[in-house]
């Protein structure tokens, strides 16, 4: 029999963190004694407890340690954290310590440095004499790099529930099914939205082809103009779609406005030709060739483009990042600086960046798929939303939320006049 | 080695007919010869094919030609119907034919007769002396009366595509994909019911309890208010969440106004509660306790209203069919002279209906599950389209498209005034 | 600004209530102050929290409070139950009590009175003379019986955690998604067969079609030979696909032994005719007509056959209860005295038995589709285990693992020789 | 009104492209008058139609023209095909003919050419002076080379249903949905993989991480281990996972042995680690730290192995191609002389493989989501199979129908011994 003394601080029950904690060494078959515990009295105060941990054997008690030390538990004997050199260029030591997307704390002679960028599945470089610590991928880490291994002298301090107020993203579960109302939850993104336009925030939209195919393209396009979207992150086929329905009226040879288009491929392949003879997606618009659409939104309201490949895309369109690894420092790196994420329409493009966030990032996931919104939204408790839907209708009544507000009259029906 | 001679007529290449009928053959390892065949050289004109069918056994064969009755072929020595007499009230005898969904005719002293109603799933019972023959069903059958049994004699005419138009009901594969853009066919759709309205025909609406819990009861009601809907069928549940909703402001304590409405089960309860105290629906419109949402809708503008049970309902409320064979009846019933049948966010109710379907009505499904909305359409090709969407914003648009159409001003823009 | 005092006992953290209580008072937007906490050391001890619970105004701190009362919540004040008559037959009064699934205990001139049964969505009859309170449907109320109004002097006990043992059903979350391994849960779900065999106890087998389509039927049929099955719900549909194949080789024209097998909807109704020529299932079974398939080993074994009729159902035939509000009557006594509920491969009759059961009762659902089996094991936390995986390979691993286990040689493979 | 003629040969009724034709042509509004029409009287019997068809305007006449040559149609009057030089390098001529997936034959100084390789969504090349026409991508065009513009001088030839025989794969509908049985089919696809490894041909298999994750791993590498699995195409990902279980026992932390596994999300990078540190998965077999598992098979009995990037994943590892205009390249290169294509457990790999093949290679799609089958084997008339289910059952009885036909004792059952 082992055992071991962990801490939990914070707001301990309310953000389900000492609910967790228990809940794992109970189904481990585990035992615990709660040898200490002060609850804070009211909504801001924060909760301690001290919990001694026991297990058959070491090895199950030390899977276990790690596995609360994930949910937040600090193993109080302040140990040093452990280090070893990469053995290679790209490679690490065995053993290594991979992150959680939660802040993490590392205790180096004494002191706890905090590991920057929080970025999930990575190593920790330590660099002793800057006394710095670097979540760090595969790619960029160098043959004797001092690298974290073990879980010793490592402290992780998960996302909480906001004390002060509360909004629909703070709910545990928030994700509204396809037979719920979503009026007044498309009305709480809206004012998110306009938040972070105020604030000076960047959002990001994630999106994907069914934006274009179901003609939600034009919302997206409002809200590009109105300065809500500061980058677009997209597959190469989605821009492909939205230039061929500038350039010829349809996407995928379909039309919102006629029952019966023509063009099956051809213009699909056509618009990558068009695009390719010009020279990309700027100079289309520069030269006048591409005069409406998403891309062509973007281009003239200063928003980013980011576009990765797929084994499934043709052409490709330059502009697109067709090097996945390359892919991925791109993205990774315009989320940054992110203060809300907009993930729509696309299940592979999501469940990748919700891999790349922060866990303060508040992150909207709009899908037709109740367990492609359950699987993408999970790792940002507290931060997301989920909403089971048809794109095209949701952001049409998130547009129509935004321009209401916006003063005056709303911009689509003054289109109309 | 078995053979038999069939005959098709009509537009039997561009319905589709002859395929079908030479997939069966290819299908089940049988051998064909055609020996005549005469293809209309115009759109409107009709086809002739006669073709020699061969299998290894006769009983392969007899399956076979069964097959190929139902898809129209006419077996052509022109035989009498074979009867027999129901050995029991309420049992067939054995053998008995089982109708399709589609015209039939059966040959009794070298004169054919229709069979009446189109029914599926039923026997045909003939009376020989008013020279007649009507579809029935078990509880409808008495001992001694004379039932169809095997297949000779029998002349099945499949719904052909029209010839004279083109419309959205007519193409062969009608399913508007989640990621396809739906404006297009929404406007079709209300075309549709504003000339079932025009022509004074009947439609029907189907509905499940997703319309009001997405908040898309407002848009139905509108539909009522206008005209556009005649008979709604519904289960029990649908009219309590609507009245709800009407009472309490929540269905199923949630809100399409408010993030976060109060009233889990006890609304709904409570609902239940006041019907049954007032005496019903219609009751608690009369006595002002009922005064809006689709239900007060339908009282107030002379809908039928056909409401069955399930064994998830709570209740049952007054006017609930709970005996599910007398409700089968009443809905076969009201289903009789439809023009227009919308299937709309229940798929248990949507698949009884659409199996009580003459193949002639036309059908729109709508439904999120692209898999259920398949298996619904499955029966009226030629005549139905499926949308897979979310119910609330297609019946939105349905609305708006309807309303906008209606002349002056749209009805639900002005009452926000 | 009201305020009012709760207590909780029992494993209030490890089973959730504890922070499901403080998260319905965030959500909410009310404020709570801790006034006492003693949390059990160990695992097998119980926890104790006083909580003063304040919110804007007294209606939304009611409502809060009857929440918080569903989780476990005690209002320290220990008033006496209020009751008031029913209006009319069939009627409850207003702002009638309606329950949970959970053990519920009313305060009646200054004791504790336990409601039985514990029953979903009732209210509450009370019978002063005899100290009794019972859980009561409407139909089961008449004119005069005194009902529970309000929510003072009610105390919900929530089921929680097991504290001597952890078995696959105790997890927070027991949902086996279909891409994740399911061999080591089928091996459980064996074992608790075995057990609830062993004991003597009751499982009931909740079935869908799909079962008989897959070709499951054998599986299935194999458990109740063995004795793990004592009684079978399912739709009328259910026994006559499984007759309809122990008569023709198919089920709805399919079968699991040939690509091509005959007879579309013919063998179907002929099935329903022979059963009821016959008069019913154990009449046909004594006429040696039926001598093969699930029902059939049903009436071989004793197992009690509670068939329910549906609105997309042929027939009926004899046996089929057609009257849902009978039906649900049937099923809730049959279901009383249940130890384990396997429901599979039916999303209707799993979700209305999910409404019926104590939350004590062991629940296994098994269905291809995610978000049905998640609303369907909602309501037992720490008693469900969700399967998402075909039908048709889930009972043949569970019955080889049973079978496996049941001494000697495995059955199938010997009827094999 | 414009018109023109046009011709079909072949099995143009029952391969459906006569019915194609005519419904092409009544969906867009045009008219059709058949001046001449010759049915084969027999299965094996070729038959011709000539038809005359008219449309509005010229344009409308043009784009029907074109869909009525993707489906076979020949425009009678002998035009050559029209050619324009690429105006540089990656970029095609305007107006360039885009390629389907059928044989096509183009018309040069009077004689016909074939396109060569079969590729969907290409441009055709054509060296006048070899007197060759190749279909050719983006990457592939230099400038000036001379490209097919327009459509005159074009012939598709459609796959047609074989004559000789019937077979599961040539029904015109062939996905088994999740409630069907499937034993049938698995049966004729194991025979089928038989006939191709008797007759040296190559069978790719294009796996998904749900094959590990399921634990259906072990039957995919009896297969291997059997012969009957050629090449190997996956996502890094997948490697990766199997790597895992072989190293840890896990894939994604979860185990088919183990309800409860440990190791989230470490188990996965320490593989990758491995593999990076080793140099790759044949040198990880060499060095005897890969000793199991799918990728081990493969490495042992030379599997051709190809490993494309993903945006979501980690590592990447080494061998995996991290450019997708480079993995296309390789994937179509491999699957140019494939018999049968088995794509199993994998969305986005199983689109783009289809999107590779020639119309004539046998292909199996098993998935668990029924849309993502549909639209797989879409592409594939008469020559695929879609099985709607969990994939490890799929494999598991598709492996032991293999090795029971293979003579004397099952493997499996052996090993147990």
């Amino acid at each position: 029999m082992a055992s071991e003394t962990i801490e939990l601080r914070g707001h301990i029950i309310d953000s389900l963190i000492l609910p967790k904690v228990l809940d794992q060494i109970l189904t481990r078959g585990a035992n615990f004694k709660i040898s200490e515990i002060k609850i804070g009295q009211r909504r801001a105060d924060q909760s301690f407890a001290r919990i001694e941990v026991s297990a058959e054997t070491r090895e199950e008690l030390d899977e276990l340690i790690l596995r609360l030390r994930q949910h937040g538990a600090e193993v109080i004997e302040k140990a040093e954290v452990q280090l070893a050199r990469a053995p290679a260029d790209g490679v690490f030591p065995n053993d290594f310590y991979v992150t959680t997307n939660q802040q993490t704390f590392i205790r180096l002679k004494g002191k706890e440095i905090e590991v920057q960028p929080v970025m999930i599945d990575s190593a920790v470089a330590v660099d002793q004499r800057k006394r710095t610590a670097r979540a760090v991928k595969f790619f960029d880490v160098g043959q004797g790099d001092e690298i974290v291994v073990g879980h010793q002298g490592i402290r992780v301090v998960p996302v909480q529930r906001a004390t002060s107020h509360t909004d629909a993203f703070q709910f545990i579960n928030t994700s509204v099914a396809a037979d719920q109302p979503k009026s007044a939850v498309i009305r709480e993104i809206a004012r998110e939205l306009e938040r972070v336009r105020s604030a000076g925030g960047k959002t990001v939209a994630v999106v994907g082809p069914a934006i274009v195919l179901t003609g939600a393209g034009e919302h997206l396009q409002r809200l590009i103009e109105q300065g809500f979207i500061n980058r677009l992150f997209a597959g190469g086929a989605f821009a492909v779609y939205d230039i061929e329905r500038a350039l010829f009226g349809t996407s995928l040879g379909k039309s919102p406005d006629h029952l019966l288009a023509g063009g099956g491929h051809e213009n699909h392949m056509w618009a990558i030709n068009v695009l390719r003879a010009s020279g990309g997606i700027a100079a289309a618009v520069d030269k006048k060739i591409l005069t409406s659409g998403v891309m062509h939104a973007c281009v003239g309201h200063g928003v980013d483009i980011v576009l990765t490949g797929s084994i499934r895309d043709e052409g490709p369109i330059p502009g697109v990042t067709t090097d996945i690894v390359e892919a991925q420092k791109i993205m990774r790196d315009k989320l940054a600086d992110a203060s809300l994420v907009l993930l729509m329409g696309t299940v592979l493009h999501s469940l990748a960046v919700a891999n790349m966030l922060a866990p303060t990032i508040k992150t909207v996931c709009v899908d037709i798929d109740p367990s492609a919104v359950a699987r993408i939204i999970h790792h940002q408790p507290f931060q997301s939303i989920g909403v089971v839907t048809d794109v095209e209708p949701f952001l049409r009544q998130l547009t129509d939320s935004l321009v209401d507000s916006d003063g005056g009259v709303p911009k689509r029906r003054q289109e109309k006049k």
